[in-house]
Formats: C-alpha cells, structure tokens, sequence
C-alpha cells in the first residue's frame, strides 16, 4: 500500500461571485501508513453540492470555513482500502465527508457504512445520503406534511427537492415543484409523480402559485431563496410551514442582494420560518435511512444523476451546478487507479 | 333612554401612506333601542394601536378589511349603560372591540369584564388588555424563553414591547429594549428594569447590538421590522426565536419596501420565526391576564399612559403613534356627557 499518489483539489482562492478557475489548485501527495485506527479510502464518487459555496468563503456558518490550500470539502462514497479501524474492514463500502480528492485517511468516526446489495454505491450520495435525509428529516419535521395539504419545493428538481416532493407524495399531499426549463418539469411530473409544476423560465411565479396552489401553499421547502420565495410566501395558507434548506439564488452575490420586506405575511397567516440543517437530526439518520432504502427498493422514490468523469472536471461541474446546468444529483466519478 | 347622540369616527377614505385628514369623517347618530341580548355600552377609553392603519387598507388581514363609511375599528373599555343580556347589568365595566365611538352597541360576545377593584379600567386596554396578553402569550409561547437567555424587543417603550421587556425580566432572562431617543430609553432602564437600550435614533444598530448581545440574542420580539430586525437576524444566537408581532416600519409604505435577503441567517443559525397574532391564544387570555394582575398588583410590572383628551382628536393621537410621538400607551379618553 506504499507510494499511492493521492490528487487533489484545494482551495486556492476566496472567490467573488462564481468561482473560477483560478479558485482552485491541483495538487498531488503521496498518501502516508496509516496510523492506529486509521482508515484508507478510496473514493469512487464525489458529490457536487450547492453548500460547497458557502464553505469556500472566509466566514464559519453551521462548519468553519475552509482555509486556503484545504482540500476542497465534500460528501464522498468510496471503498476501504486498507484499515487500522476494527470497525472497518478492506473491501468496506464508506459514505463520508472525504473532499475532493482520489484517496482520504480517516479516523472512522464520520464514516458510515454503505451496502451496496441494496441500492448502488452512489445512490448513497443521493436517495440513501444526505440529500434524500435532509428531504426526509426537513419535510417530516420541520414541513409536518399532512395528507391532502399542498407541499410547495423550489428546486425540484435537485437533489434535495425532488426526494421532498416524492416523499410528500407518499405523505399524501399535493405536490408542486418549481423548476427551471420544460425538460425538468417534464420529468418531475412524469418520472417522479409531482402533481404540478411551475417552470420559473417560463410563467411568471404568482401566476403560477396562484393556478397551481389555489387553496394557498400549506408547507414551501426552500433550496432556492429570492424571487422565488417572495412570490410563495405571498401565497401562503393560514398555518403555513416554510422549511429553508437552502438559498442558492443568494450563494454567490458579491453585494447584498435585496427583496421585498414581506414578512408580514408571516404574521397574517401565522406562519412559521424554520432554518434547517439535515446534520441536527443525526438521531433519526437510521430512521430515515431504512425508510427511504425501502421506497427506492418499490419504485415510490426514483432518482436520477448526472455524472461528470473525472477530478479534474469537478470545479466545472460545480460552476454548472451553481448555474442550474445539471440535471440529477451532480456527482463526479473519479477513478484513481491509473494514478496508483 | 332615548335621544343618546352617539358621536362616531368612520373611515372615509383609504390612506395611502400616513392617514391624512380627509381619510376620517365625523358623524353623530342617535343610538337606538335595544333589541334582546343587546348591551348599550359608554366608551371610556380608546386604544390607540398601530395596527389600526393596517385595517384600513382594502385588503383583508386577519380581521376583514373595513368598509368606506365604517366605524373606525378600534378596542375600547366603557361602561355598560343599559342591557338586555342577561350577562351584564348596568355598571359593568367591559372591555371590547368597540370602534372609535362615544357609545356602541353589543351582543355581549366580545365584552369581557374588567374589574376596576383589580386595576384602573384604562390597564384594561394596556398591562390587562390586549398589550399585556400580546406580550404575554407571545412571549412565553412563541419566544420560549429560558432564564439566562438574551431577549431583544424592538419598539420597546410601546405598549407591547414594555411589557414584553418586563415579562422576560421576570422570567431571568438578560433583556435589551430597542426605542427610539433617550427619554424612552431611560425609562425602560429606570423604570422598568431593562438590563440594557439601545437607542437607534443615536447608534448603530449592528453596533449596539454586538455591545449588549455579546452572546448574540437568543429571542427577538419584534414590533417594527424594516432595519432593526435586520440587524437583529444578524446577530442571532444559534436555535433563536423571532416573534412577528408588529411590523410598524412598513405599515405607511406606499410602494413595496426592499431590505436585505438574509434569511440564510436562519439556516446557519437554525433559528424559527413565527407570525403571532394574539387572537390564537384565546384560551389562554384567563391564565395571562390573572398572572399580569398580580404582577401589576406587585409592582414588577409598570405601564405608561399617553392619554389625549376627545373624541375629536383621536385621528391626530393615531398620527403621531404611527410618527413615534408617543411615549406609553396612546389612549383617548372621552367623556359623552356633553352629548347627551
């Protein structure tokens, strides 16, 4: 296991806007023995998140924020390689927060064991990972989802979003999500069983919300922020839950963007804003996790991915991340056995 | 009985921006009989609540819109004159939800008695009426707070955030008012015991903030929105509460106002904001109001009157509440003797 050259992607730069290339640098290091109850892995899939934004700034939010020359932080999967860890064995499936990077040395303690007799490998980065558990936890207990109540979900056809509105769906609810461009909406209402759409690039959001929710919004998950969540909370139902997960619109502003001061609508209909953080319900991960296991074993959960080949190709997948490009949870497959 | 000239201010016209003269009309008519289950109510005092301007608008809130034409909403203690409802004799003193009006006629279902042996009948419309409870319920149900936690009430000195102040003291909680001058933030400090002010008509409110919230703030109440709440969601404490009662800033505005899109805050914070509306809390108004008596009673509680004298001056007294004039709880006391 000597002399396995590890490549990288770090940190190179603070950057204003979008990132740029020039934001990163590639690196290669040699991976050191492994010291007691240390792991080894080999990562086979990298997840490309809208969050990564965030952590790439010089200010801590819910995690510190990354230094410069870090590897650059992301949710992984990969298969053990060697391990000093008795709670890990060679040829283990690991789910981890391992960067963007072909090898990790780990401690074990973020791993978690990945079985790939029940769903594929990456799907642990998507239905049975934190995207599918952050829809899970969020809609559950912060959305509280009745059956027959209207789930709104900007980016729907996210990751995150499209695991809200199916799991809505199997809650019973009516299910409208707001994405952008008709391939999208196509596919969420016929592949993934939305009941309705609103495609953003073409009707405008109040028309939309007021055809699609006519009986006013009772839960809006948020991914997106700005406009789009303006125009829902203008729609809201009395009681209404408003989860935010994420807010994409604002993630690479280089000022303070503005909005609408709406938040009195909060007040006319009672309603109730939560900020939500998936890693706050570690205690309901096994929950979840068999739940959803189980739904995308009969079909009621369905996902789809798109997969970039390749680390040197992660910083542009995540640029067409942050502008709506992919279509699927984003994920890069690197394969490092050439650089062995 | 008979003759009672009863002396009304109606909503004329539909204000844009501050209500102007012309947007109130002065009527007298004669009040009649009464019919079974009726009681003939003599107002004594009117409330004076920024709330007001919000049902003028032709728009419905949590109440319906006014017509042009009607009486001007407004709470109201009096004295019960005559009754044909076997629930109240004639002496009763009553508060209710009686208009700007000199006497109003009631099927009793929205009069509570107030026991003038308790408390002067004006507290009725202040630390026991509508104010206390709002900062009562809202307070202990909605900002949840812990002794030991940081408390921050905006438009503190009025008569919900005084007491809201108040309230939170005698749960042990460090509470920081935010008002408008010096004279109303030495009386939250002398008066009321506020452990800190911030006075953000003389300092910075993000600096005034970082100075009395080092921990940064645990729950905002909050009266005024605009920029106070802005930089309130900026220095929350992880898991904060903001209560949506009041959002005086924007109730003049004639075009939509725009702030800062910062409800990311919520999400690294994980903090809920609720919109509070007394109304909900309903079953609880027993319990608030027999704690509030004794706490007025025991002095830890403390209100401030703003009285002006005369029907005929209430739309200059509601003016100046929107303008900040007021220093305690706006009233207008009337005397219907000369009319009869």
């Amino acid at each position: 296991m000597t002399n396995i050259i590890n490549h990288q992607v770090r940190l190179a730069g603070r950057p204003e806007g979008l990132p740029k290339s020039s934001d990163w640098e590639f690196t290669e290091t040699e991976v050191p023995d492994l010291q007691d109850g240390q792991v080894l892995v080999k990562i086979h899939y990298i997840s490309v998140d809208p969050a990564m934004r965030g952590w790439m700034n010089d200010r801590d939010t819910y995690v510190p924020a990354l230094k410069l020359g870090d590897v650059m932080r992301a949710l992984t999967v990969g298969e053990v390689m060697a391990s000093e860890n008795p709670a890990f064995a060679m040829g283990d499936f690991v789910a981890g927060f391992d960067g963007v990077q072909e090898y990790a040395i780990s401690d074990g303690s973020a791993l978690m064991k990945a079985d790939t007799n029940l769903a594929p490998l990456s799907a642990y980065l998507n239905s049975l990972g934190i995207a599918g558990l952050t829809a899970y936890c969020g809609l559950i207990e912060v959305g509280t989802p009745k059956a027959g109540e209207t789930v709104v979900v900007s980016g729907a056809a996210g990751s995150v979003g499209s695991h809200v509105g199916q799991i809505a769906k199997i809650k019973g609810c009516r299910t409208v999500g707001i994405a952008g461009g008709a391939r999208k909406c196509a596919f969420l209402i016929d592949e993934l069983g939305f009941d309705a759409v609103i495609d953003y690039k073409n009707e405008a959001l109040d028309a939309g919300l007021a055809r699609t929710c006519p009986d006013g919004i009772d839960c809006y998950f948020d991914n997106v922020g700005g406009p789009i969540s303006d125009a829902a909370f203008d729609n809201m139902a009395m009681w209404a839950r408003v989860a935010i997960c994420g807010q994409i619109a604002q993630y690479n502003d280089t000022e303070q963007a503005m909005g609408p001061r709406n938040l009195r609508n909060f007040l006319i209909k009672r309603a109730t804003l939560y900020g939500l953080l998936v890693f706050d319900w570690r205690d309901r991960y096994h929950e979840g996790r068999a739940r959803l296991t189980q739904w995308v074993q009969e079909g009621r959960i369905k996902y789809r991915e798109d997969v970039v080949e390749g680390l040197e190709n992660a910083p542009s997948a995540f640029a067409g991340l942050m502008e709506g490009k992919n279509f699927g949870k984003q994920l890069v497959r690197i394969d490092a056995d050439t650089s062995r």
